[in-house]
């Protein structure tokens, strides 16, 4: 690769368009060029335009950036969309006519038919979905934050065991619903066991990403999904319970080992956002946490833990995986990295 | 009834005995006279010896009475033990070999066959059992404080549909593991996915409760039950994800209803601390939440939401309960109360 | 008095809007008749227009009532306002040019010379002020949440020993930020060193109302404020730590004996919302703590501890009280019952 | 240098300890080579005595060393102590008796005359005290974690303007108390205005920190420290309100010059732990806040911001540090740095 591939943000003032700037600082194959935002903030500088709210200082070089509207013409390949989705779906579509190759976090066009929903890891085949698209360019697209780590468990398993059903009930960080996002007066020493729309998110999302490309679309998996979603009080990382039913039951100890010893595409191809293992497996009985593991291989990893069986399902555990990274601007990245290194770009 | 019932406080200086202080304020039927707690405490005032957690002020008469050693001999019909689990075991069973009747929020003689796990809305029938213990007094115990609200809600639905298993993901308050207990730097900003033995407390406890006696035992409910429970930082009241499965599918509706309408011993006996309905149940997609709800009617409802179909089992909801409240020492209080009103303190 | 004095409540969909309905539930003298909001709520009933936020569930009568527009013609008296300060400045005036008595929680008219801000112990004499008012009716205020406590505290110390500086720096509960007020992303695990205006009010209000009337005019008391004020994870209690400089040094037991002791107007007259004792002294060397001490008297006492010497000024301490209750609604109610008390109504 | 300087850790397995081990892992000139903890620990592996409480995983060559017990002989010539203080105190004194170098964090000795109490940036002369200590080795200590940043942030201005007095209002996180330190019962939602033994120590170590040696002692500075400590639900980071009496009054902007152009001795010398800038000056008048800012510089940096005038004092503004690094393990860290840069290991 001769020089980095300029790409541009979309959404760049907002929660997932920050979480970008931040997790493609000194990226070895990508180069933030273009920023762009919405009208009221266009024109601006981006460190006038932003309300910067991560840990690391604004890089000076994205601040003295003008951001765009988003809309303009922009001259990058890649288009990183952190848009919100009230404004995403056109959007995307329009960036996709144009040529450019849009890789959103966006929930818009997830359940298209004929644009995948790509965890590398888990169905990289699914980029050929989009030579079916009828845009000049292409659009992609990565999970709900809560799908996201559970996926990443269930894949391996699925391919052994063949899941019947997953019960999951979710217990999610306040970043998941971005800024300014859940008021504290709700959350503070509270539980909220209601979050609109994510239920049937998690459910429907799930099957296709475990689902087959047959001819023109993407067939979702056929085993039953039910969640239960619920807000806590933590900042980041996203922990989960959930039970399994497989077609075969496997033992404790072979889902551990699955787990534990499971690699794919990005390992193999050591993308640069890829983590080491996808998914680690704890045995202390009382992790994953999100305030202990939550930055294990960079928050690019799902963390598992208390494997045990369950009297109803067969198999029963907790997942935990960072909301904001690999279940949103990281995943988008690992999955631009992957487009690329499978040639689609070229 | 003529004067009060003389009562004392065994493990009066922890989180379950200063609860039981003040939920005794003003009962119409009960009299603090005897405080009770470790050696290391009797001897001195109440005030010296206990550390007050409560909202409300310590009151005069009980911060000046003098603590006595547990095993002490009491004068009190009733005892209400507070103690904790490395203690509460034999003490227990000594002063209900002393003719006491000793109503325990303690873990320890749950799973005794001829101790009853009552919640008087759903197994007054159980007290039966005492007449077949060993001691010249008895021992009767309440609920784990998850089982607690899940039971009073399952238990109207059992009767009408047969319950074929329920699973229970559980959100549980840092009361619940008394004081010290949880040290803020696991929970703050956290989830602890893991609580030492409380999940087959759930699954056996809630069996129990269901249960019917035939001759000198109890038999547990043969419903499968799988519980999944998780620390989060909030300070008073378990929130509850369940999903169950009934032999006779019930709709939505006909849930709601039987919750709404069902009353049962304490309600028509109109016992001083029962709650008016056993079950509160919400309409709105948000709730019951722990810091919105907690207080309704007292804190000794079970509050549920969410009813809604489930695609794995029948039905799924949400439910909450005040775990230091109804999920112990207001438990406690109400198991006395039906004691005494159906007679058997005579 | 002959049946009770019908009221009104401007903004009574916002958080202290509620909370007035709240504190004004079997009110001895004072009957909700009216509710008006933002021309958005008009015409709904309350429970249609209202995102009900409190412990108790909505009062029926209540929820039924149809929402007036602010700035409707209203028949009662008297007009509790939690109106947002964004609109609260002309409404008030107009309601005052109509004749109404408008008992004010919002900050517009505080700084007005002409108009008292009220804490019936300290400050009752200045109600007479209104008269110079050039409305047919009258605006009458109280204090920030913040000032409140403090300046119960330092009413009576000024009295006896005359302040010369107070520094105070407060901790506050996010509910002083209204709904939705502070994203939870901003405050979860952190302190934020600053709230928009409010170290002004702080200084400002408290000279105002330890000040005196001087013709046509309140002067405010000529001591200096300086305020530091902090955002810190909790729900409701404000804590503040301020050392005082007093023009007479006091002993730190004649600090404790005046505090203890002090009793004010309405204590004396046992207006129905007074506390027993407006300020409640603490001799543990560990509170008041808002998650303690905030319902003693029902949120309506000034609570102090760590009554102690400081080596810059005099006497330094921690003065806690309910932001949204004696610092707000509570405040407001209690200043109509101080006004209609003195027959100023009449 | 050749080869890297072997290293022992004291209390290896508490909080401090475990910060030690995080901090030092990949440093450029020490090498932990021996761990010791308590009786109760030793010979076991550390992998089996602790608890491991940090965000990164424990690193596999220090999990399987053997835990010593502190007291036993030590090869390392540098002794880092995280000793608990009912402890430390004759275990350090046995240690550089023994000819060590006990860079300490435990409060035990910071108080001894010829003990110095090190900000490399603010006194590294004070290291000559340690000629004068009666032991073959040396015993040198950091300041408590509220001092440090309030001292990095004073020190400059003391030197450039004269401090007459300095108040201090605290807001401390949690991990301060160490492990299992606060119960979250005590501090979830709430504010606990009161830390034990913590305002004398904040008072007595900045007076020493700023002091001079004369003689074989150091003498404190003489301004005054008035301090008022709270614990809040923070995890990581003090923060501070503090203002300032100089005997020459600076303008905000004099101060905002002098902090920001501030360099000093480990600054100079490019120490491996040194941050860039000994103080980070905010201009965003909400900054710093501990969730945002903890990690500038590696956390090795007193922040500061709201630098404005105090109609008492002269200046006010608000401090924040990172508590466990700054104040605790990386000071002691920076501290064995200086000491073997200035040549006093040779």
């Amino acid at each position: 690769m001769e020089g980095k591939i300029p790409v541009a943000i979309l959404g760049a003032t907002g929660t997932v368009g920050q979480k970008f700037i931040v997790l493609l600082q000194d990226h070895p194959w990508f180069e933030i060029t273009e920023l762009a935002a919405s009208p009221r903030s266009a024109g601006k500088t981006y460190g006038e335009a932003c309300s910067w709210k991560q840990d690391m200082p604004l890089p000076r070089e994205i601040a003295e950036k003008t951001v765009l509207a988003a809309g303009d013409a922009l001259e990058s390949r890649i288009l990183f969309s952190g848009m919100d989705s009230s404004v995403a779906g056109p959007l995307e579509e329009h960036y996709a006519e144009e040529g450019h190759v849009v890789v959103s976090n966006a929930k818009n066009h997830r359940t298209d038919p004929d644009v995948p929903l790509i965890i590398p890891e888990v169905n990289a085949d699914h980029f050929e979905i989009t030579k079916k698209q009828k845009y000049r360019g292409v659009i992609v697209t990565n999970s709900n934050c809560v799908v996201m780590p559970m996926a990443m468990v269930l894949a391996p398993l699925h391919q052994a065991f063949g899941v019947e059903w997953v019960q999951v009930t979710s217990m999610q960080a306040i970043s998941g619903a971005g800024y300014p996002g859940v008021p504290s007066y709700d959350i503070l020493g509270n539980v909220i066991p209601f979050i609109a729309g994510e239920e049937p998110k998690v459910e429907i999302e799930t099957q296709k990403i475990l689902g087959t490309i047959d001819g023109d679309v993407i067939v979702p998996a056929d085993f039953i999904v039910s969640a239960q979603c619920n807000r806590v009080p933590v900042v980041d990382g996203h922990t989960e319970n959930i039970s399994v039913k497989f077609k075969k039951k496997p033992t404790v100890e072979e889902v551990k080992t699955i787990l534990t010893e499971w690699k794919a595409m990005p390992q193999e191809k050591k993308l640069p956002s890829a983590p080491a293992n996808p998914v680690i497996v704890f045995e202390e009985e009382d992790r994953p946490q999100p305030a202990r593991d939550l930055w294990l291989q960079s928050g690019m990893s799902a963390c598992v833990g208390r494997i045990r069986e369950c009297p109803i399902g067969d198999i029963k555990m907790v997942v935990m995986g960072h909301n904001t990274v690999r279940g949103a601007a990281g995943a988008a990245i690992l999955n631009a990295e992957a487009y690329v290194s499978l040639g689609y770009l070229d």
